[in-house]
């Protein structure tokens, strides 16, 4: 068995442990959901493009990979689609702040000192801010106060430029981007077995009122369940974007993290 | 993109709906753990394992499998080493108890009728009783009745006939079988390249009092974190348990749910 | 006393009865927080500035405004300044969201049918959704089917056009204008006692790295607490946001709730 | 603008935190709720009068005073005539502790040492006290043991003098002055334009069994919602009322906060 | 074994269930605590005596009495001493509710439709309130609406005639017999063998500001931790307690539960 | 009054204080349920028992016994017969752990840091780990780190020449002795005149597919409620239970809890 992993539930303990144990090696839990993503790809997209991050950059600093959170928080009309969805399988906000305020809890146990949640479902963003500062002030009751955490979503280390390459046509906010072009061309490079792109419903972006309406009106999404078109996504998009954001996302944690540079691995 | 996958989330979202729309088709949701396994497995054995059982019984009875819940209940020093162990990474019982009632709910709004919960970590077990009893209570609030849910731990389907197989020299309970011969056997048949049998640490079998301490003593559990030693374990044996577990689990599943043959597809 | 208040708490129930028993009148919740909001503006601006606009859209829409809510969730550090302030004082998501669902749940009790959150404190966002999702799941259990919920941030009613006259040198995105040109313009429309923008700190508009640090860091946001300066704030920009924003709101109350006209009233 | 507000809602933070931050001032916190109040008195009677209550005694000793509560517990049938009244809007009792005890916790991050519950809706009670305990709990677990807090409701300062001269034909209890003399004058007397007495039902005083039933048997209240008859209510008993309770809250912070004289302000 | 008990837990399951099953007997639920109740009686007095009366009020209206609540909520200062002697063991107020809500609801799934706390420690009181309103409300998702709880403290039934004849010297209130003449008096009645009033400690009657602090104040409770001397206490004030409160309780529960005559047995 | 009772709710205050300030007295905490035990049986069986075992144990090693819990987690359909039965009366998991969780951690305050879990209903035991577990967690966060829990369930001490006397037939596992020769045996010896030996059903040893299924299926459990029959129940029998358990659990706890000598009273 090569232990050249860095996906830490492939290790045995002993392994994991040598690790950990003094605190400089960072742990990346990739944080997803099971939620249609048109009639083009597959549900757990945000789960495979996150844990891919994390695995790219585990390689680059020096860290490991928790298993990823298969589950995530409510579709939101804006942003996926909606929860009505057959197929989009949600969580309960509170139950999704405390799975993760557990699980960080537990790798501070382990004696992890640097946590970096990567998130690729975006509606599940709040519930991480209030799982790490739950999982924080309990630590600071068990008297822990040396652990830092960062968190990020992928897609917010997409740098101008790239914007202009991958949308020469403009740029209409990530929101809409659910099942669209970024989330597409990651497919296409990483899973062209998984995307069926001749199955893609175009359409006109979708356009929403400045609210929310609640119960959500269907007729307000694409029939599809994409928010965008995904037809002008390429594989060579997808590797500009796992360029821009593995990068990104692995000079941020340098700096946040101090690693030393004997931690960084080659791939 | 072939669709012949039973991984309900490696489908589109329309592709999904059709099968389960009209709640015939059961969905088998696995539950593991990120534990400790000794020195010579990895951590999340308690994942793979009933997500395969769970894959092959879908085959032949046409259901779908759900996402796996990546993490489970704390473990217990007599059946799973105790929580201490670095890299055994667990829930809060409400936490897993609210995760599987939400699940299960969305599951059921999608159209789904008849489910099944595929244990793979034996700590899991009563949290898993009390998801589902508040599962359907909750159903039942909604005016949903008909929901069915079968719970099974995969290693109960082993016969007495398997049994004598496996243990020739005696079988000593399924509670010690952490790390042992069992678990052992089954990834080394399914992934070998993720065993190293040579490090395993033979040991006798752990035994313990008749009743539990807290905090745990870390001295009642073997220093290796396995509870019986993995070193007879076979691809063979592997084979055996393959196969009996998953016609038991087959079998179940039709009985209770009354499969019409015709959603039976062959391998 | 004059009964032609909109504040549903300033009537004696038998007034508010007749209103509400119907299920016609909306009814308007404010919501916002107790947050510095920098050196130039009191800390109750979340408050003030939704009841403001949510009194306003009553008066033309026929509409009744609810007691606000005083306390919101914690301030982020990109949006708010982030929660270690002195003065900030903030729910946990749980507490904001169920005590939300409750009131929601008792408005319909009373008969009410179409409910508006109108939200100051951009941090409740997500906590208003879960709330509302939480709400009418338990009203459905109740048997109560037919309740509408709005909900909105008043900010996202400015169009194009007003930002352009209100930010002639460029608009940076509403997250960094935490006590800059927005609120204060409001604020020294309505409330020009409670201003005072000699006090104003001068500072360039922040810049945040595109993730979360936890703890967070105070280094990152400007000493003052507001994220761009509000130096350029006017009455008059005021009286830009207020007629813009209350006339979006008013038609999106009318189009989702089909008000009759009879119910409408000249202020 | 004036900074000799008491209400630390309306101050900039760094005025706030420079009266807060050595622990001295003590911050009171008004808590009231959303009820009926007869047919001649608006739903938040019990927010304005410990709100203004907390005001006045805040002047006089130099504290703050924080936002009130806006919605409290539910109303009971012999204290509030019940929670089955259109316009009550109650939270449940969960809710309202866990609601307090945030905004307790945040106030000590902000350096306060001395609280005081000023309480205005009897039904509030005993969540305030689960409150009080919690906070302190989770205080103690992040190693903060200096915090004190003064729960009181303002009606137990009226004295034995005093009710003789408000109640000359005799006391029933505060029970059942759930909108009777005791809180109609003080209402003419703060806020008269919010008072129509003449729409005030005449009524013997409720008479209730030695036990409760739920569901509250709406028969044995009142119609109007009062439980006592408002007609005595005078603009001069209010005077009395405001003097003596006012006066006593303040002397009990004095005793119990050690107030050093240098911090008492006349009004 | 003669089946005239009352307690329905030692009943066999047959029999019990063709008394509950068409609804008309009533269940008396008592609910007590474990509380220090001076120097002469033991800690579970709260126990003991609403039991006794359950059991004498079953006896007479046909009722059946439920396991009682052997702990209760913290002991309140100016009714119990205060939650920090040694011995007072408390729960939560969350706990208390979730407890007495979910032993209500399953009666009510064997069938019983009229039910009765009856409670014995004052500080139960609003923990009651809330658990029966909210196991109504999920009885009422359940569609379930014929349920009716009757909730009492026994001491509310004693009347004025028998006030006279138990304190001759006068009343000072219930809050402040805690440990006194009417625990007392009911104990020496009852269970002689666990009083030993040699031992109480006699002190003039407990006074405090009209107001509550936190942390309590020990020095605010008599040290011996009654809050009344029970010197005066005999057995038979007991009888006249007994009396008074057991018929009181009857009578109250044939008028609210409509029990038919042929119900009630003669004891 | 005799003091030498075992039963920490029989003392004052003051004895039990002086008992249990030092830390070395253990308290054993029985707990049971209310639950259906077939038809010759009451349903409080799961009650007396560890109350009975505990009172003994603590006899001999100089331990106290706290009040028992009454009501106990749902009635699981191998072990209980199923949760469907009128008269068992059940907890949710999450308050079972809640109320134990707060029970421990008040023993705590009053000085007690040995503990001891007497069990009597087989599906507590999950939740009385995880209550234990959170206990401890807090106690913890309040700087308490020297407690220590022992959990035990009475039937796990019978040892193997024991069930070779008591089943002379054949031994078929604790999970169907329920209502069987196990608990009747001791019934017998302790509370014949709660026992109708001539009403219980004699019936083969229930039999179970190897999984769960919910909601639960009547049809599997024997009509009668026992999974094994009690006709071969003695009270010579429960002689050797009550010997073997008490003094397996006496030994237990003096291991444990390093008891010395001078602690141990004769009976």
């Amino acid at each position: 068995m090569s232990h050249s992993t860095v996906f830490a539930a492939e290790m045995p303990w002993p392994d994991y442990q040598k690790r950990v144990q003094n605190g400089d090696v960072p742990v990346l839990i990739p944080l997803g959901s099971m939620e249609q993503h048109g009639h083009h790809m597959p549900m757990h997209v945000d789960v495979l493009l996150p844990t891919e991050f994390a695995r790219r950059v585990a390689r680059q600093v020096g860290a490991l990979v928790a298993p990823p959170f298969t589950y995530g928080y409510k579709s939101h009309q804006k942003s996926g689609g909606g929860n009505f969805f057959p197929g989009t399988t949600s969580l309960d906000g509170a139950t999704l702040v405390n799975a993760l305020k557990d699980v960080v809890k537990e790798f501070v146990r382990h004696g992890v000192r640097n946590l970096c949640i990567v998130n690729g479902h975006f509606e599940n963003s709040w519930f991480i801010t209030e799982a790490i500062d739950l999982a924080l002030r309990e630590l600071d009751w068990g008297d822990i106060h040396d652990v830092k955490v960062v968190v990020l979503s992928y897609w917010d280390f997409v740098d101008q430029a790239s914007i202009e390459k991958l949308y020469p046509n403009g740029f209409l906010g990530w929101d809409i981007e659910h099942g669209g072009v970024l989330e597409t061309s990651l497919m296409l490079r990483l899973h062209p077995d998984l995307v069926s792109l001749q199955d893609a419903v175009e359409h006109a972006p979708a356009t929403f009122p400045p609210y929310d309406v609640y119960p959500a009106k269907p007729e307000w999404t694409p029939a599809s369940g994409t928010l965008s078109s995904p037809k002008e996504a390429t594989a060579e998009k997808g590797d500009i974007l796992l360029d821009v954001c593995t990068r990104g996302i692995a000079e941020a944690l340098k700096a946040e993290f101090g690693l030393p540079a004997a931690l960084a691995k080659t791939n």
